[in-house]
C-alpha cells in the first residue's frame, strides 16, 4: 500500500501517506542519535543536503580541508525535513550565519564549518584522526561514556533542572558499577579493563 | 483609558496596565519574527537598546565596519523587556560574553558581533550586500523558504523530536507544490518561475 | 541514616539514597545560579571536573592564560552529575567540540575556552579584571541587574514567548522603581545612588 | 487574496492559505478565553459543533434541561479544529466517555453534560441563574477575580511548579491593591466598592 | 544478550539492561495508543495490573457488570511501570480516589469505574455494545476519525495553544479530502462511501 | 531585613520582597507534596482558603459529613497564591464547577467535594477511616509505594512519554529490591516484612 501511496488521488490521503514516509525517514537518522555509543563522523568531499542531516546525528564531527557543506534543500525547492533544521541550530546556535545558510542553501567550507562549531577540527589525515577520537573515548568506562551521551542528548531538549534530575536518577544506579574501580586504576597508570556494555559496544 | 493608565493611584491596577503595554510593544517586534518571509537586517551606526531588540527579530544580520552595539537597558535602570534577553542568547548562546554584555550594558563593535555570531559578515558596501542575500533567498522557491523559516522558528523553541514531527506535517503538504518541478529546472540551469506565496511575498 | 546509606545491602534502597545525595550536591551548586546577584568567576590554574561544574553556575567567567580545563568525569568512570552536562552545552552550544570534550575528558586550554565561549576574556591580571566587571555591573541599578539575570536564567529554559511573558510580568512591577530616575541621572553624568536590593546585594 | 485562496491550483499554497484561515478562526474563539473577565455561558437548545467550541472558551457553563450537545464534526467529515479537541478534554478529562463523544459525534443531554463536568448546573430559569453567577463574581474584587482567571488559564497549561511561580509574580504586585481593604470591609458586612479594572470590566 | 542480562553481576549494567526491557514493554502497549484507528476495549472479569495498563491505551472502554479492576502493582511490590501511573490519571484526573487506588492496590468495581470516568458504560451485552461503538465510529469519515484521535492524543500532552496549532496544520491538508462531500451526503440521508485510509483501517 | 520589607517605599523593592515571601510560603506547602511518603488528609469542619491549599498537597483526602469547603481567596480580595489554583484543577479537572468555585469563592459541601473528586469518601468515623487507608498503604512495600507516588507526581506535570521514561529509569533500579520477594510472599498469605525506606517512613 505504501508503494502506491503517492498515486492516491485524494489529497488528504496523500498527505497522510507522505507524512508517514517522512517520519519513517526521520526515524532512520534519529537511530544514529539514539545509538547509546558515541558516533564520530569523518567528513570529506561533499557533505550536501542529506549529508548535513546525517552528520548532525553524530556526536563528534571532523573534516578534511577539502570538505564542502551545504544545506541544499532550500535551493531544491523544499524545507529540509529529516533533521537539519532541528539539529543544525542546536549544534551551532541560531546565529545569523546559520539561518543564512539554511535559507540560501549556499556552500560553506571547512574553515567556516569549524568557525561555527559544526566540526571539531580540520585534519588532513582524516580517518586516523577520527579513529584517535574513537580510541580516546573507548579508553573510558562504557558506563561513563554512555551515561554522558544519554545525558547530553536529554539535556539538549530539557531545562537545566530537568536535566539535573535525569542524571541524578541515572547516576544513582550507574555509580554502583565496578568500572569506577577500574577507572581509578586506569587513571593512576594501569590499563582500564572494562566489560562491554552491549555486544555492539566494542567501541 | 490606556492613556492615563500610568496615572492610576492603585499600584495593582498600574501593574496590570504596564504589563499590557509591555506585551503590546513585544507583539510589535514579534510581528517581524512571525513574518513568513525571511527578514535581512543591515546594521550601521548605533544599534543600541531597541536596536538590539529589533535586529534580534531578523533572520540574517549584516553590519558595516562602523556599527556599534549595546544591550543598553541595564545601564538605563531596567531589564530589557521587548526581546533582547530572550532572543539574543538563543542567537549567540548563553556564553560568558553574552551575559556580560547584558549585565554591564557596555558597547561591543562589529568584530565582536561577528565573533559571537550575532552578524553573518561585516561589509563596507552594506546595502548591496544585504540586497544580495535577499536576492539569493528570493531565487529559491517561496514554499521552501517559508517552510524553512517556519521550521527554524518552531525548532528553536521545541525539542528535536517535536521539531521533526512539525516539519513532517508541514512538508507532507508542502511537497505537493509545483515549485518542486520549477526548482529542479532552475537547479539544472533554467530560471525558476515561482508563483508568489503571498502578495507581500515578492521577496 | 544518610551517613550509612551507602552501606545498605538492598540495591533499591542504596539507589534512592544515592539519588538523594546527588540531588543535594546539585542543589549546592544551583544555589550559585539562583543567587539574584550576578556571579563573576575568576579562573586560574586547574579547572577540572568539579571546577567546571562550579564555574558553569557563574554568569561571567574570566581566566588567566595558564588556566587548564577538563570535563574529567568521563575519564574517572562516571558521567558528570552535578551540572556540567546540563549547563556547559547551554553556555557553549551542542557543537562538535563540546561533545568531544565531554566524552573524552581531555584537557582544553584558555585559548580554546575563549573560542568556544566558555570565558569572556583571557587576562593576566585576572583578579583586577574580574573586579572591574563586578564594579561595572554594580554601577547599574540593582533592580535592573537582578531583573536581567532572572530573565536570562528563565529564558534559557523556556520558549521566547514564555520568556517575553515572564519579563513583562516582572518589569510591570520593576519599572515602578525610583532607580529609573537615579539611572537617568547617572547616565547624564551624575553618580547613581541606588538603595541596595538585599543586604547581600552590595555588589 | 485570502478570498480566492481556496481557488489556488497549487496544493501547497492552498494548504498554507487554509492553515492561516483556521488559525484566524481559532483566534476569534481564543479571544473569549483570553478575556481578562470571567465569561459565563448560558446554554439552551442545540449546542452542536461550533457551539461546543465556543462554550469551551467560557469559564462557567450552565444549561437548561432541554440543552442538547454534540461534538458533531467527526460526523461531518472533519476533525474539530477550532478548540473542542483541545479544551473539552482539559475541562472534562480524557475519560472514556469524552473520547467516545468526540469520535462518534453522537448527542449527549444536559444530565450527561453535568455528569462529565461540562456544566455546573441544570437550571430551568437559565438566564436568571447565569446572571446570579455573574453577580456573585462581580461582588468580588476585580483584581482578585482577574488574577484568579489568569492563573487558572496559565496553570492549565503548565506544571504546578511553573504555575506557582507565575502566581507569585502576579500577586506580589496585585497584593498592593487597595481592593484588599475594601474586600475585608465587604467581608465584614459593608458593601465592597471597587474601582473597575478596565472600562469593559463592569462585570 | 538480552536473555542473560539480568544475570549481569555489575549493578549498573543490570540497571541499563532492565531499563531497556521496561522501555521495550512500554513500547508494546504504546503501540495501541499510537494506532491511528480508535481502539474500543470491552472489559469483563478481572482487569488487574497489566489489564489496567492495557485498557488505558484504548480510546473507549466499556465493561460488563461483573468487571473487577485493580492497580495491583503496589501490592506486588513495585510501582506500575508500563503506563498506568501515566495514563490512568490523565483519563480519570488526579483526584483523591485515583491516587488511593494506585497507592493501596485495592479492587474497584464496575460502578466505581464508571463514576471516575474510566469506562463509558456498564453493559450486560458487552460485546454487542462494544461493536456498536465501533460501527458508529466506522460510519464517520476515516480522515475525520483519525484526525480526531491524533489531535486528542497530541492535545493531552500539550498546551491548548500548541494543540490548536497542531490541528490547524493537520486540517489544512485533511480538509482537502473528498470525504467531506461524502460526509455531507451521508449527513443528509444517503450512505457515506469512504475509501479506507489504511489497509487495516477497515473499521 | 525581611521583617520590614513591606515597609519599603520603593514599589519595585516591595514587589521583589513580596514575591520572595510568597515563594517561601508556597515551598512550605509543596514540602508536603514532595514528601516521599503518601499523605492522607482527614477533613472535618471548615476547610477554607488555606485549608484547600493544604489539603490539595495530600495524596488522599477523606472528609466527615459536616465538612465545609471554600476557595475563599477571591472573596477576600486576592487570587489564591499558595497552590489552590494550580493543584485543585489538576485534582478535579478544569470543569465548569471548579472554575465557578474559584471565581465566586462560595462554599461547597462534602457531597459536592465527593462528586468533583476532591475527596475519596465521606466517612462519619473519619479518623479511623483515614488510619485504615494509611494501614492499607503501609502493608505494601515502601519501595513500591514511594515509587508510585514519585511517578504520579512526575506524570501529572509531564507528557505520557516523559512519564514512561521516568518510571523506566526509576524501576530499573527499584526492581532490584528484596521487597519483591517479600511482597510475593505477602501476596500469597504470609505477612510482608519490609525494611523501612527512611526513618520517617514508618507508615
Amino acid at each position: 500500500m505504501e508503494a502506491n501511496a503517492s498515486n492516491e488521488s485524494d489529497v488528504a490521503r496523500r498527505y497522510i501517506s507522505f507524512k508517514n514516509k517522512i517520519l519513517e525517514m526521520q526515524a532512520c537518522l534519529t537511530a544514529i542519535e539514539k545509538c547509546p555509543i558515541p558516533v564520530v563522523c569523518a567528513i570529506h568531499g561533499a557533505c550536501i543536503g542529506g549529508g548535513i542531516d546525517l552528520s548532525c546525528c553524530a556526536d563528534v564531527r571532523i573534516c578534511s580541508p577539502d570538505a564542502k557543506f551545504s544545506v541544499r534543500e532550500a535551493r531544491l525547492g523544499l524545507a529540509a525535513d529529516v533533521g537539519t533544521l532541528q539539529r543544525f541550530p542546536k549544534i551551532c546556535g541560531h546565529g545569523s550565519r546559520v539561518r543564512e545558510l539554511c535559507l540560501t542553501g549556499e556552500n560553506f567550507d571547512a574553515v567556516e564549518a569549524l568557525r561555527i562549531g559544526f566540526v571539531s577540527r580540520i585534519e588532513s589525515n582524516l580517518f586516523e584522526s577520527a579513529m584517535n577520537v574513537c580510541q580516546t573515548i573507548a579508553r573510558n568506562s562504557p558506563v561513563a561514556v554512555q551515561g554522558t551521551k544519554l545525558s547530553l542528548n536529554y539535556s539538549r531538549d530539557h531545562t537545566v533542572e530537568e536535566g539535573l534530575n535525569h542524571i541524578a536518577m541515572h547516576n544513582a544506579a550507574a555509580l554502583m558499577t565496578d568500572d569506577l574501580i577500574a577507572s581509578v586504576m586506569a587513571a593512576s597508570g594501569s590499563e582500564g579493563n572494562f566489560q562491554n556494555m552491549l555486544p555492539m559496544a566494542k567501541l
